[in-house]
């Protein structure tokens, strides 16, 4: 079975694409990066995630990114926007916008799949129901791509890298559908920003709203604690 | 004064590109990634040579990077190769070769910078006497530019960032001088790989070789202590 790194953040999304990896015949070794995120409690719902879908590993990697100012996910002085409407979400880019964050995740993922022999990387993100960050658009994912062709001992040597991100085309309705089709156990996911100490969602904050918004249109209940 | 992120090891090149940077005129913003590498000396160095040289800020940020399996810099069960000849240094990539890192360290320059409302970070990368690396090719700084352009919230704006290498084209000689000449405090770089604990150099791996040819095409002798 060819490796696969798996970006695994512990939310919604991240765990759905560590099922489709899984359901495409990789050994998908799932990383967890624990940068100071105010929702900290994804990462420990990280691991039990990585555990019921079979990855072939898990690993999380410390790095604190609390210093980069003005990002409401890594600076304590800055406040998680609450109860904006689902129509402003997306309109331009929310001080939820950690700098250049999918960027460092994705050098860490390119690093172990090197290490491991692999050429393929798995993240989430998702370009229709998403919260307006640029380094979650098709673009971005494309000269990442080129970056790891060149970065790279196997790139130099000709390989291709292939940058999979199975969800950037979907509502976050579809992905609720595909998540509950693939069995993801969506109850431990995490998707709050802002969630309490026990994990309970805030309910408020753009991506509360998105998942219940998604979660809605799928017709599916949401059995997460807290909702 | 615009910031830029300059990446500092604590080895010679990047102290040189950090004294190029002040030269340039530029606040100055040194970064010192502590990935686990063999040669720790450095980061207690760069710390030094940062207040040395200006710099309007040192930041150093533990990343654990021992992780990544086949690197003789964070692969504790893999040698640093030892007296090659320096015509050998640069055909093949050498097992000092850590899976992407420089991808790694550029992305956390590009956050830091961004959250710093910069758009130049600088890298000690070389493209004449270097070890091979497939991640100091300018290709590779082409490819990261592009992504630093369409990762960050700056770029989505419109906004270009510079990639600068100053040492790209430069022989080891030519650091050498340049260093000297701009008052870079050499005797505190530690170039390495697999130094003593007290920074002593074992003057036989890749590092060594190229850095004591370096000294000795410019006619400078190395006062660094173990030399």
């Amino acid at each position: 079975m060819r490796p696969a790194v798996v970006l695994l953040s512990g939310g919604l999304d991240s765990a759905t694409c560590l099922a489709w990896a899984r359901r495409e015949g990789f050994a998908a070794h799932a990383l967890t990066v624990d940068y100071g995120q105010r929702h900290a409690i994804e990462v420990t719902r990280a691991a039990e995630v990585a555990r019921r879908l079979g990855a072939a590993s898990h690993r999380i990697v410390g790095i604190d990114l609390t210093f980069l100012a003005g990002s409401a996910l890594t600076d304590r002085t800055v406040g998680v926007p609450k109860s904006r409407g689902t129509t402003d979400i997306g309109s331009g880019i929310p001080t939820t916008y950690v700098p250049a964050r999918n960027t460092v995740l994705l050098a860490l993922a390119l690093a172990w799949s090197e290490s491991l022999g692999g050429r393929d990387l798995v993240i989430g993100v998702n370009a229709v129901d998403y919260s307006g960050y640029p380094d979650c658009r098709p673009e971005f994912l494309r000269a990442f791509a080129a970056v790891a062709g060149c970065a790279t001992k196997a790139g130099a040597e000709g390989g291709a890298w292939r940058i999979h991100a199975p969800l950037l085309q979907l509502s976050k309705a579809e992905i609720v559908r595909r998540a509950v089709a693939w069995d993801v156990p969506y109850t431990l996911t995490v998707s709050c920003y802002d969630p309490a100490v026990s994990g309970e969602s805030c309910g408020a904050c753009d991506a509360c709203l998105l998942r219940a918004r998604g979660f809605l249109e799928a017709g599916v209940q949401d059995e997460a604690p807290g909702r």
